[in-house]
């Protein structure tokens, strides 16, 4: 079926006994899930039983690429990373851009599944079709930079590309992330079940240039692209130029920034010295992504203070709201010293930022003391605490063994009314945007099938002028369950599988995604898709994902949010007042299943499954 | 007159207008001075005028390997880097090893020469002879690793290896060294040199392997340096598995590991903790440099507690003494954490470590207070202090940018008696070994052409059992003029030049050691030198950075130790008692300047000079 464009292998390794084994990359798995998390949520839903424990060996690890990665397709160098979430027990699904997903292409695999579990701390070399499993005794313990340095020089060669864990992966912290270069699979505890694996690293070299299948319509359809970005109101220059930061000016003014652990969205005073003014003044250079024009990755370095010396690949957007706004901290500087700190110990950045938010909030209010931080004064806009709490967290130390495992989990330990505030959802932590002043994004944190993740389906209607499929009101209700149906399918097949990056999709060029997806692929892999299958397969991977979660007891009353989302208004600012009620919420719940196919339950019908070629275990 | 060993190029640096010159190696210099630090210090001083400011852009920068660099001899992957220092005033030379001279080596160059100040931040890159001057200012205020890391990413190929310098090089901290990897050519502000000629950092990668002129010969010689090499009592097991810190053992039964900036050695209480036995659980892994069978290069890491995640080379025996028993901390963790982050800023760790536990002294003496710290309490044993100096060095802040200028110079502006406790000589910060129970230690502090340096003239005797050129009484006065003089000669032509590492020179072959290198280098570069010739460059090194020195002002009055040495005996201990007075430095001083061919004054005769074919400038 594919002429291109797909290196054509799957690469199987089974750490149980330390075997390696190539198969041919599935005809069918392409037509139904074009790349990327398409390929991963499959295998994931086909492999790993129902009730599997996420740390376990029966867990998968998997790691795909899709046609377009390496293409020469602008913003391709992205790879998802899938297994079942330790942190949610639903599908665990985070991508990641850089260079190694270009690197992974190069060496000629599209999928890499790890199964079982190392005898022994264990990482993986691959080049060129070469696999080799090694000792990895040497790396235990070490920080992720450190990491990935003695892989190459043990590797002898210093332009392999590696994915590890740090001491939280190790340590199997549920939310511990997988970091490349300074690029992380962030979210939903992957590298726990990295480290559960015993794998500390993969290392990846290859010299293979993805074959072009039809090179002139390739070449069309990369200026139909190029040109569409260019077309974009947000893309160019402002999001090039600014980053995810960007995004900060917009939400606050939006009034939907949140701040103290979303205590006090649309208070601002904080805003200055964290905003896209403020960061730009930080910025040292740009690591752009493997053949990314855009560019978008900030490198900030602070120069003075006590934080001096800190460099971090951000923080983004949403790493300045967890471990700045969210936790208090408006010092521009401490936040990104806690950002690397996150992708030295390997721990996610929102995950670990709310959780100390949420800590923060219990301390304040008196329903934790320094009895439970162990003497830290945990108090809003601490950033020394925030610190300290990271390692904590990372080392799995009092309290910080606990918000390790997301505020869900905590919060049963704690009890009280602590889940109150713990502002996840299916235990995974919301990220940025409040969500009662912007309801596609709240429909999006409750229905994802990660949790509460902005990518599995971001309403970028509701933060920039881009009217596709049309305007919307971000505080109307209705309408936002067929929005956000429509969101999450073109997410979950253009940024997820293609994969292009999210950004490009979001800003630029929604209204051609699916049609410039196809192009790109066919030109590059010699397909035939229509913009119609590649929104099918979006919806098809939602769906897939769906009956995981299902197998996993996951309900419509998980579909939910927090107290302080249903209950209590935005207080001040331009969303004040705002809140989602259960009836708004029930309301667009209705209209998103039913636009989905699904019944009054959330459960897809039969007719739906069908439609897709699915059907249950 | 060679045909092989040597890359026959010298690379001339011009920073004032980017220009780059080759030059062939003279072979004159190669029978005067043999490599490494004899061709820095002859160019030094041929170059330099009287009185240049070190800081300014008539200093040269001069990197040098030697014959065995790379050849395949062990042990050799050495480089020297000379400049009149910013510290001292006097000859500046540190040595360093890793990859980065091996690949010098390969890149083709003998020596590279740096002249000038870029007019902007500027790092620049070698590729087998290929030099581009490049924009530096993505780099500027980086920490080394970070650097490293980005200037790789930057030129595209991650095999290159990289000299560079911190924020502290940038900012021409005196006490500023140069990072290559995480070695250091550590000591005497060579990093502020290269900051004031405005380089960040240089890149270089080659694929020269240097012909070996007489296979056969050379595969002799390095058998019988490997069999001198097995048949030592101390390299093998022992230095190869302890690395450094064997000495700490060593020397703190001797009585003479330096305890709060000397005023408590003997008192060992700290000891325990610091040992070699507390090292060896931190190893992790090792990192030998290029070529090396003895490996002894261990990578600590912390794995619990406040420090959890730092790693460091290190730490040193040295910097054990530093930045731990001389700061009085013997909390191991944070002496690793501190020792990685100078490499990070990029300063000395012996002289940062040193001027943080004077100005500790000078704080329990109440000389100075928390008006002069900033509010820092900074008594003996607070590791947090420690850590917070190190980035007010680095970064020039209040009572940090007066350290940063090394005890002597902070003492001249602190006044009191603070001069008394500043443990240096020519304002160079003494190292670990208390030499009033060392005596040819002190007089090789006393009279190294670099100041307090013992790798200038290390009296092995003292502290190892390996009696050559004779069995030696550490406390003895007669007989160390002539044996300080021995060492030094030795030490200058076979470590610093040849080059090979100290360690193997001191602790396996010194009785062979000018044969070996006359064989070893004749077997790699068809050259003919005899031991005796090999000694007498050792020789007119000493004579040529004297007559550097003596340039800059320096007489027979520098040639001396601060008031504690002279006056205040060990009082604890094995060495309990100990001090050298000035009657008998005196008495040692003049059979070593006897022993030189040297007047009274510390002046080379005219009959030395012409002897070793030297003359004043």
């Amino acid at each position: 079926m594919f002429k291109g464009g797909y290196a054509g292998k799957i690469l199987r390794l089974n750490l149980n006994n330390l075997s390696a084994k190539e198969e041919p990359l599935p005809e069918d798995l392409v037509r139904d899930y074009l790349g990327g998390a398409g390929f991963g949520i499959k295998v994931l839903y086909e492999e790993v039983k129902q009730g599997t424990p996420a740390l376990s060996e029966a867990n998968k690890l998997i790691f795909s690429v899709g046609p377009l990665t390496a293409s020469g397709a602008p913003c391709a160098s992205r790879m998802s990373v899938v297994a079942k979430s330790p942190l949610t027990g639903a599908v665990g699904m985070a991508l990641s851009g850089g260079q190694f997903p270009a690197e992974m292409k190069h060496a000629g695999y599209d999928m890499i599944i790890l199964e079982g579990k190392a005898e022994k701390p264990t990482y993986v070399s691959i080049h060129d079709g070469e696999v080799r499993f090694r000792s990895a005794a040497k790396l235990v313990g070490m920080m992720t930079t450190d990491t990935q340095l003695f892989v190459k020089e043990m590797l002898g060669d210093q332009n392999y590309r590696v994915a590890c864990i740090g001491p939280a992966g190790e340590k199997q912290v549920p939310m511990a992330c997988i970091i490349n270069e300074r690029r992380a699979a962030g979210r939903k505890g992957l590298g726990a079940v990295m480290g559960s694996k015993n794998l500390k690293a993969i290392a990846i070299l290859g010299s293979q240039k993805p074959v072009i299948a039809d090179p002139e319509a390739f070449k069309i359809a990369r200026n139909n692209m190029l040109r569409a970005m260019k077309e974009s109101p947000v893309l160019y220059p402002e999001f090039s130029k600014a980053g995810t930061p960007m995004t900060l000016d917009v939400t606050t003014n939006m009034g939907i920034f949140c701040i103290k652990n979303w205590s006090e969205t649309g208070e601002i005073d904080m805003v200055p010295t964290l905003g896209r003014a403020a960061q730009d003044t930080m910025i040292i250079t740009r690591n752009p992504c493997y053949d990314c024009p855009v560019s978008c990755s900030q490198v900030k370095l602070v120069t003075s203070g006590p934080y001096a010396g800190w460099l971090s690949e951000g923080p983004e957007f949403e790493t300045t709201y967890s471990l700045g706004s969210s936790v208090g901290v408006d010092y521009l500087p401490a936040v990104i010293a806690a950002d690397r700190l996150c992708d030295e110990y390997g721990i996610d950045t929102i995950s670990a930022g709310v959780s100390i938010a949420w800590a923060m909030e219990l301390y304040e209010k008196g329903i934790i003391t320094k009895k439970e931080t162990d003497g830290l004064d945990l108090k809003f806009g601490n950033h020394e605490a925030v610190i300290e709490m990271l390692r904590r967290i990372s080392y799995k130390e009092g309290l910080g063994e606990l918000l390790g495992r997301g505020t869900k989990k905590a919060a049963e330990k704690i009890g009280h009314n602590s889940i109150d505030f713990a502002m996840q959802v299916k235990g995974l932590e919301m990220p940025a945007y409040d969500v009662r002043g912007a309801k596609a994004h709240g429909l999006n944190y409750a229905t994802a099938y990660t949790g509460a993740d902005h990518n599995r389906g971001y309403a970028f209607q509701e933060i920039f002028d881009v009217p596709v499929p049309e305007k919307v009101d971000r505080n109307a209700i209705k309408g936002k369950g067929k929005l956000t149906k429509w969101n999450q399918d073109l997410r979950a097949v253009t940024c997820d599988c293609a994969p292009m990056c999210a950004f490009l999709m979001d800003m630029a060029v929604p209204a051609v995604a699916c049609k410039n997806t196809a192009d790109l692929v066919n030109g590059a892999a010699g397909t035939n898709f229509t913009p119609d299958d590649i929104a099918t397969i979006g919806e098809r991977i939602n769906n897939v994902a769906k009956l995981f979660n299902m197998g996993e007891g996951f309900t419509r009353k998980d579909d939910n949010f927090p107290k302080r989302i249903l209950t209590e208004p935005i207080k001040a600012g331009a969303s004040k007042g705002e809140l989602i009620s259960q009836a708004a919420l029930d309301e667009m719940l209705d209209e998103y299943y039913d636009a989905r196919g699904w019944d009054k339950n959330g459960i897809p019908t039969a007719a739906k499954l069908n439609e897709l070629g699915l059907e249950k275990k």
